[in-house]
């Protein structure tokens, strides 16, 4: 008997997630004789746990297309760790119980490492409880810290997305540097390692372009080197572009972003690394500054998404299907880079045992020696990955044709459920 | 006998100033046997001061015609406003001996109201010294705040990067607002008129799509309205979204940015009306926030500009030389709507006497009674600014192919003038 599929989004979304979504929608319609139904979780693991199942069967084909083009979790998604077996035991429990109360034979999680490691543990309970599931991970993070996989769908997006930016900004600012504005300070996302930050490398195409100076979560900040470099770059090129990790930390490990600034009321401040060094560099140098804080713009900005990660975005959805139709449970889909030059890659297939609760660091050969930059090995890396557009369509206003789901609710079976 | 053109760029750069530069020398190159070289200022009226000429007819073609996609200001701006003719008139008259040392004969200068009214200064002081000039304008400030043109070169594409922004970062915190984020606040430029701001809320195409609140200049910020407004949308639609003008004021005229913040060593902290606003949500409503400040990527955003807007800033500069070759002085070419829907624009004429030094202010009836959206009056007149995509060529290393000219220098041919 044909089985349905739960598929299910997690933690933070990405400019390319729904393409993930769109890799499974179709190919699962292509396989109308073997599989059934696709329902996608409302809001993630929590809507799996209310029974809130929205019937994709039920969305247009044009509409499932264009998810492959619009940013943002298209179902929703949020941040909820399941727990150890033991601790979260009622809730793994429910959840095999959804499967069964709605003949869901695949469980198709989308996420990160967290994500990885709940689909690991359901795979082990829904036996232990006599209802076999077929658990596949789908990588998802702009993060890009999942281990085994060569890089992780939603990166190479917000990797272009942090290039294209601060190469932009730094045309403008050293339009206006000789009278003006000397420092630019862009903000970028990356709390434990540097991968975004090093992805603002790439528009350094030659000695002297911009960024000057990288800010990385692995390099502890320590002011009078870094206040050298800023004062050499802007007597060298007239102005210096500065690309920070939210992430970065003093030599005691603590945020720089959390420096000790209080508002009106005294509270501590949250956020904003940017301000921080660009009002430290003002207070020491004395040169006029900008800052930019791209926040959820880097993350959702799928208007300038790089078309090889969006290819590795629908893959790995398309993939979980296979996976699934070949039988195959607890694996995750991953990328794997067969060439650099000219980039190759195809996908392998990776246990979520050995994906789960792993953090892949950023290699230090990536950083310079002056920890300021990145080296010849994260070029090759990382330059693939932002390789090629992939623009949505536009309507006729000027704006994308992002896509709103009409999430036709399947009925409920269960009793409520408390989450 | 045939004359020289000068072109310098002023002020504050924008995603197409280079396209109305492109404009200027393309025309000029096709009226060889009418017209001579075209020098540009480097750094703009400073580099005219200081004799510091670039001769563009030593630029490759294909260069040229880049200008077209690359966004900063590829022969340099400042802010350097020329005063009075009486308090400034060392510099006219040096600037007139400049243009007679180089055969100069047109004097074109793409900026905003200042540079309007300098130029305007220029055709007059030209005349007295003995030597005549055509002085001509070209229009080009994000701010739209020109008079007579119905918008300014450099708007459009701001204005379609703040819409697709916010439109993308709206659908990211929709997807984890119901357990997760559920205020996004994106601050935009505009110290002094919200057009900027205003832009923001094409994104919002039907009832209770984001955008949910924009803060104007125009619009004295009241807390409690706000507050209320925000609780409002994150009951209706699960979040708000929020757009924000850097020059939004409190009742008694204070920047709200300047709200009385302090760094750790007690310094007043700049900038960033974002965190203000977010913090102020987080302490009275408790909800989890994010923010972004698009600073200078707003400005340089050419990788999404707007087609129509760079169409436009071309042909402001295609005007100027054929206006120069009509023998046109103290005139600038302005954008003319002929029509709404479809949008029909030409290019007509002002008077730089009347453009100077003049603002124009967003009319009341764009703001909804409320204070926190557009009506559709200001949708129907900016709309059509933003329609169109003009993607710039791309490299295959996946980032803009942006061209940095070679700027061979004209050989200096009077004494050094101190700026």
């Amino acid at each position: 008997m044909k089985q349905n599929i739960l598929y299910a989004q997690s933690g933070g979304v990405t400019p390319v997630i729904n393409a993930s979504a769109c890799g499974v929608i179709e190919t699962a319609r292509d396989n109308r004789n073997r599989i059934g139904k696709v329902f996608a979780a409302k809001d993630g693991i929590i809507g799996a746990l209310r029974e809130e199942l929205i019937d994709t069967s039920k969305e247009r084909k044009a509409d499932i297309t264009a998810l492959r083009n619009t940013p943002g979790g298209a179902f929703g998604s949020c941040r909820y760790k399941l727990k150890s077996l033991e601790e979260s035991k009622r809730e793994y429990e429910r959840l095999v119980e959804v499967l069964r109360a709605h003949n869901i034979g695949h469980f198709f999680y989308n996420g990160g490492g967290d994500s990885a490691d709940t689909a690991y543990k359901v795979s082990q309970i829904a036996d232990t409880l006599g209802y076999p599931v077929q658990c596949i991970g789908i990588p998802k993070t702009i993060d890009n810290d999942l281990p085994i996989t060569d890089c992780c769908p939603g990166f190479g997006s917000v990797a272009k997305y942090v290039a294209v930016s601060i190469m932009e900004a730094s045309l403008d600012v050293e339009s206006m540097a000789s009278s003006s504005t000397k420092v630019f300070v862009l903000e970028v996302m990356g709390r434990h390692a540097g991968w975004i930050a090093a992805a603002g490398g790439l528009a350094c195409r030659e000695k002297g372009d911009p960024p000057h100076i990288i800010l990385f979560p692995e390099v502890p900040f320590k002011q009078q080197p870094f206040l050298k470099r800023v004062r050499e770059s802007v007597r060298k090129y007239g102005y210096c572009s500065i690309v920070v990790s939210e992430g970065v930390r003093d030599y005691r490990g603590r945020f720089l972003a959390d420096a000790g600034t209080r508002d009106a009321f005294g509270h501590a401040q949250l956020g904003g690394v940017a301000p921080v060094v660009a009002n430290m560099i003002k207070a020491k140098l004395g040169y006029k500054y900008h800052w930019a804080v791209s926040d959820y713009l880097q993350r959702s900005a799928r208007h300038v998404a790089s078309a090889t990660d969006l290819d590795q975005a629908y893959s790995v959805g398309q993939a979980a299907v296979e996976f699934a139709l070949e039988g195959k449970n607890g694996v995750m889909p991953v990328i794997k880079r067969l060439a650099d030059k000219p980039y190759k890659w195809t996908v392998a297939e990776a246990r979520l045992s050995e994906v789960a609760n792993k953090e892949k660091m950023m290699p230090k050969r990536f950083i310079t020696r002056d920890g300021f930059g990145i080296t010849p090995s994260a070029r090759k890396y990382l330059e693939p990955l932002i390789h090629g557009e992939a623009y949505p369509p536009y309507k006729k206003d000027g704006l994308p044709d992002y896509v709103r789901l009409q999430k036709h609710m399947v009925e409920k079976k269960l009793p409520d459920f408390k989450v």
